[in-house]
């Protein structure tokens, strides 16, 4: 795609409030992507250039069932960004709020693209030498084999995209490296990914990876189903978190420590740099007819920057029309009218 | 129990060789258990004192299908060591070969403990400043909710016992701390521990934990399924190498940093000392009628003494009769008969 692109952004939700988000908005105009976002004008204020705001004070970014508030809650933000980019007034959705309710919303009004049997939330993980994109990681609890198929093939097309891997190494998480291990849902998948990946080019498909691979590069996609992989992420987010509160904790505990930590800080600089949670912009939700990105309620501006400028790189690079070519080159597509709609999500995060 | 306390040791399949795991028994037997040993003994050399060595040179300790190789070969010598648990001639088992061989053969030989469902792999985790009790790690891949209920009381049990916490906080590990949260196994899990748990004292059920909560202390014992288990265990350890590696290499990346991280060492050792993996002995095998650990085949003697040692304080605290006292006053035993045995395991580490 050539020409602006146009990002539909809902304020709510994040944690630094609106204003931050908005902050996030005008250094992605600056950059020339165009932001319509969505949220409450009195908290934004001053509208900054280039950013168009829709005055959207209504929130369920902390509905208790945001899947439900997404379909009962017409004036929500959220469910208005979404559905300025189903109308197509925006190419692709950024959401710092519920991701329930950006998966929900997303579902009912963007819609599945077709042949997809369920959307997916795959998250860039950025590990030290080696990021990953884990999926799912909430969407849906449960996963049978075909839908770990299409989550690798989507996975893979999004890696290409938006990450820049040339040839996505592709691998399902299990409990053990061989073709037979893991559940009976693991294995049909592993067979069915087998024999197709090899076929389609441009991604490998490397088998199973332990928990202890995760984090080693054995593979750039790593494929689970929405309830291993969100304990699956959040693992991984408290265990780095403790272990480097544990070596900061040492590194104050006598004064030549101290003076150790001290030395040793700007070593430490870059790799802070690489496990910098906001790098990836967020989280993909894939699988719809658009583009839609789920930034941290946590980031700040510079998050919300980069969770609109990776939007906009998925929709320049095509990366919804992508993954329906790959999944059609792999045989992989369904083929039966899609009905099971959002009454199956469970999301959480 | 008073008096000696017999462990049945096997010592094939440890990394550094049998004579490692006989001076791991040597050690054991010098602090006044007595060790009955089962491995080669060509290579373990002259017999340690207060060590029986039988003759066992035969090993599946890495067989293709562990549990197939137990069942099929009665003179491997974890059999035999099994089997002399079995008869009575030792209290308890420790092995460092294949954990799924160990438990097949256990399953198969000392047989479940009465009104047990299935038998859980058990791992105290060492992290730092918050160990926990993790199960199951890989026995069963699925767990109906009676199971995983059956293992929080046995973990409960068993953290009492051997890891001396006095009144453990039992969790399930889920996507969401919320009681709706998690797989429909899950729910049910939480529904029947909620209804169940706080009348049998001694232990507090605290809900579900997320996998940021692993490592921050909020629970003492944390009961999933063995799938889910055996990624979770294997991420953490992954995750935790991970970060360290990151660490010691920006640690020696400049001559500053490297001064730093040269000063820096001995505040860090009593933290590495935290979370040593030969600490806790091994994972504990749950639900047999006798009592089994299973050190890691890494283990250098160290940690085979410190097996022994677990072994023999469980069965010094009657953790194998707590355990299904618990049950009983929680009214969780099974009733019908066991009559699916071993076939339902899909065991690994």
């Amino acid at each position: 795609m050539t020409g602006t692109v146009t990002v539909a952004v809902d304020a709510n939700g994040a944690d630094l409030g609106a204003a931050e988000v908005a902050a996030g908005a005008a250094a992605a105009a600056e950059r020339g992507t165009r932001v319509l976002l969505f949220g409450p004008a009195a908290e934004i204020g001053a509208t900054p250039d280039g950013v168009e705001v829709v005055d959207a004070p209504v929130s369920i970014a902390k509905a208790a069932d945001p899947a439900l508030a997404a379909r009962s809650t017409p004036d929500a933000s959220i469910v208005r960004a979404v559905k300025a980019v189903a109308a197509g007034e925006a190419d692709a959705l950024v959401s710092g709020g519920s991701t329930g309710a950006a998966i929900a919303a997303g579902v009912f009004n963007i819609k599945r693209a077709s042949g997809i049997y369920r959307p997916a939330l795959a998250l860039p993980m950025p590990i030290p030498g080696a990021p990953i994109l884990l999926l799912d990681v909430g969407a849906n609890l449960s996963a049978r084999p075909e839908h770990l198929v299409q989550f690798a093939f989507m996975g893979a097309a999004m890696s290409r995209a938006v990450l820049g891997v040339a040839r996505p190494r592709v691998a399902l998480l299990s409990n053990g490296e061989e073709p037979t291990k893991g559940t009976d849902d693991v294995i049909a998948a592993h067979e069915q990914l087998a024999a197709r990946a090899p076929t389609v080019g441009d991604l490998e498909f490397v088998g199973n990876v332990e928990g202890t691979q995760v984090t080693t590069g054995a593979a750039d996609v790593i494929v689970t189903d929405g309830f291993t992989g969100n304990i699956a992420l959040k693992l991984l987010e408290g265990t780095s978190g403790t272990i480097l509160g544990a070596v900061r904790e040492a590194a104050t505990s006598t004064p030549r420590a101290k003076l150790g930590g001290m030395l040793l800080r700007p070593a430490l600089r870059r790799f802070r740099d690489e496990i910098d949670p906001e790098g990836p912009g967020g989280a993909y939700m894939l699988g719809l007819r658009r583009v839609g990105i789920v930034a941290h309620g946590r980031f700040t501006r510079r998050g919300f920057a980069q969770a609109i400028a990776v939007a906009e790189q998925a929709v320049r690079e095509r990366a919804v029309e992508r993954t329906h070519e790959l999944l059609e080159s792999a045989g992989a597509l369904r083929s039966a009218p899609v009905s099971e709609a959002a009454a199956s999500l469970g999301p959480s995060r």
